[in-house]
């Protein structure tokens, strides 16, 4: 795509500083920028190379009035960064309908202005709605529903009756909707619970790689509108994530919990069954969740505890064996103080 | 489904208090049951909804002997809740062969009564037994083999030579026989060690979504009958999970080691390879296992000690600060002891 | 395949002892072994079954120069033994091109002498080198190349224009080139960040089932020469894995980390984003990577510390509940030698 400055800067709600007919035609980190690129600096000690950047135009905070570079003046440089590269790299999808390689049940609904790309299956009163993507191997099971603009990559699936919002989209190898983890034990070993429920996820949701998404075990496991969620992530049965939660990487939220709005959890953290994270809340990489979180709250740890406490308690752990001779030495001295005393009361 | 309470307490070998004849339709929980629906109370503080409830009737224990609702009255209510469950929400699956859209070697023996859907893959030799159901995507390998009644979910992948018992249920995206992590430094790098074992899965076992299940590198992986596994646990090359046992989400288990019967290894859990976890034994989560444990253990921590010490010691690690200040302090008022020992003995 | 001892002792650079013309048809364990079969002893600890296996000949090392068994002594056993069962259990791999069941865009760049196999997807433009295998419900994005004699196992996705050298294995289920984890917040909820970079994968690495391998913001995800990766590893956008580092299953790597060479992460292992793991370090599993780690060093825990003093921290962290014992009694002790103390001076 090509665009001038005066169009970016335009469509960035920025000010021109410089030529604003020059030629951008793409986009790149300051260091590896080119001739012809547009690039940004959002951290004031990148500003060194704001005058010997190759690029032909750079993003800059409002405060840079004057450069030998063609400046675009903004509020928020990273944020009008990210625009121009979504506008500047954005493909032009083909909604070619549904592939002769695809195998599409007769009885699903699928809007005519869709991609389902070969290798897709898409079960009986499935719904695909406009300008959803399908990528190849994906799976939609009977009764699911993908909603307008999601993308689905390749060998996602969906199993039956779940549904996928609005401009979702979920990367290759998840799976929505695979059973919870339900048993009661039934004198000989353990007897399955059904799982009759689903997995509802509303607009705006993007999904990493390889997740696994349980279904209900009644009612509805609900991923909230704008969370954000890394690659192989758990997510047990029933579990709720409130709108615009972040789920790094590796996570394993146990079944029935509740995850509020804006919750950050960290890479590789695990939260047990039926607690509640409250709003806001930051859970630390690798931490170990075993009862509710307060709003706001940041907490660390296996057991968990406030983020701060964990902090100073992680300072004295590698002391440890220190402290433990010391104590040790402080015995052997008191020791001697009480034998000292002794003698002194004998020698009386 | 459509059963009357009387059919359904002879199948749950319960009694009816009220109406038998009263129509089944649908089953849900206690507050979200609505006319026509059968629901249960296993914990004795829902007992508060068993007249408000919408339910037409309610599964209970055998001491409840009135109540203006409709009752069955069992010796485990949850068990029972769990078996009309089961019986008012099964399928009726269809059997229908061999799907024009797979790809199924002319040399796999398949039964003629199983369900293997679009888009399948089938290798040469691969045997698919009786009522075996294999969805979308699913890849079966040279001489693997499937048995009776096993359920495989879309894009799971069954190496060759591997093997599954009957009543399996294989959730998406697993990975049965994978190549075990085996290496050799060679001097200049790593030599790979061929896999040439197989993976065995046995009668009655339940495997999530998104694991991966080497192949032995010599000889078996075995995974025992009724082993249940949650989703994304990871299984090493030449490892034995006994009768019963419980895997829980994100649980590593590196190669040889042995798992017991009836163990449960709780989410996160990580076990390093060629030990031995006992019968009965309990890993609990996130625990870090790098020696054998005995049977009915049960382990926590990071390398593990006994769960009940663990608690202990976890009651005292967010004092450490002031444990280390107490220390400190002490220290002192030694010192300040021995200073005045020290000018007692010179003041005399 | 049928060697004779001979023939397998010229191939392993060792002497044979005994009977070279000993026919040679199988491989295995030894205590496993059976008439035909060749087996090796490495650890001396086996040397007692010398005698007893039933094996038709034993790798040894070159100290052992007579028995009752025919013998190939070599230099490294083990290391012989890994080629040996390489000679005898490689499959004669049939290239027979693209099948027609697979789907191929008529743009992409396939050797002919490939094996891709039926249910695979070819994007546009993308490059199939010579003797290349797709196995069943591989995805291979537009312009991504998968080099000479590599293998992708079943379902394995290569995002658009991600590169796979020579000699590569890659197995089910794991995907090349998912969107990094990058977004901005813009005031009501994240903006993502487009990701616009790709994941290079150099010649000779293995790859786990299941893992995720985001795809760079702008640049390259980078895993160079010889890496081997376990299953269900999580690598961050931009990461880089230098030459022959060995990544064990359930490692997490986030964005911007430099792994160095020969660096082996251990299972579970979590490492932050931009930070340094130097040539030849050691993280051992479970341990959570906050900061750079120096060549050669080993670190465990959360936060890391050296392995060593993990060591003996770990040794006291059981006896806590007991330190904290200890210090009340030595603060009660010290009390009373002060009481002491000062009833002594009011005495006086």
């Amino acid at each position: 795509m090509e665009k001038t400055v005066g169009e970016l800067a335009t469509f960035l709600d920025g000010e021109v500083v410089g030529n604003a007919d020059t030629i951008i035609t793409g986009i790149n980190g300051i260091t590896e920028a080119r001739e012809g690129d547009l690039t940004f600096i959002a951290n004031p000690k990148y500003m060194q190379y704001l005058e010997t950047t190759a690029a032909s135009a750079v993003i800059v905070s409002r405060d840079v009035t004057s450069s030998g570079k063609t400046l675009i003046t903004v509020d928020n440089p990273y944020l009008a960064f990210a625009k121009a590269l979504t506008v500047m790299t954005a493909k032009e999808m083909e909604y070619f309908g549904v592939s002769a390689g695809a195998e599409v049940h007769p009885d699903a609904v699928v809007d005519p202005e869709v991609a389902i790309y070969p290798l897709v299956y898409v079960g009986r009163s499935a719904q695909i709605r406009k300008k959803a993507v399908l990528y190849p191997g994906v799976y939609i099971g009977e009764e699911a529903r993908v909603g307008e603009e999601s993308i689905l990559y390749p060998s996602v699936t969906l199993m039956d009756r779940c549904v996928v919002g609005n401009r979702v989209i979920i990367h290759a190898g998840t799976v929505i909707g695979s059973d919870g983890f339900g048993f009661a034990p039934d004198g000989t070993g353990h007897m399955k619970i059904p799982q009759v429920g689903i997995v509802q996820i509303d607009d705006d949701v993007e999904i990493g790689s390889n997740c696994s998404i349980d279904r209900a075990a009644m009612g509805v496991t609900w991923i909230k509108r704008g969370v954000i969620m890394d690659n192989l992530v758990q997510v047990g049965h029933n579990v709720v994530i409130d709108e615009d939660s972040i789920v790094v990487a590796q996570v394993g939220i146990s079944g029935s919990t509740q995850v509020g709005k804006n919750v950050i959890l960290a890479g590789q953290a695990g939260l047990v069954g039926h607690i509640k994270i409250g709003d806001g809340a930051i859970v630390t990489a690798q931490a170990g969740i075993s009862r509710d979180v307060e709003s706001g709250e940041a907490v660390s740890g296996t057991p968990h505890m406030p983020h701060r406490k964990w902090l100073r308690v992680m300072n004295v752990v590698p002391r440890l064996p220190e402290m433990r001779r010391e104590l040790k030495q402080l015995a052997q001295r008191i020791e001697a103080l009480e034998k000292g005393k002794k003698g002194e009361g004998e020698k009386r």
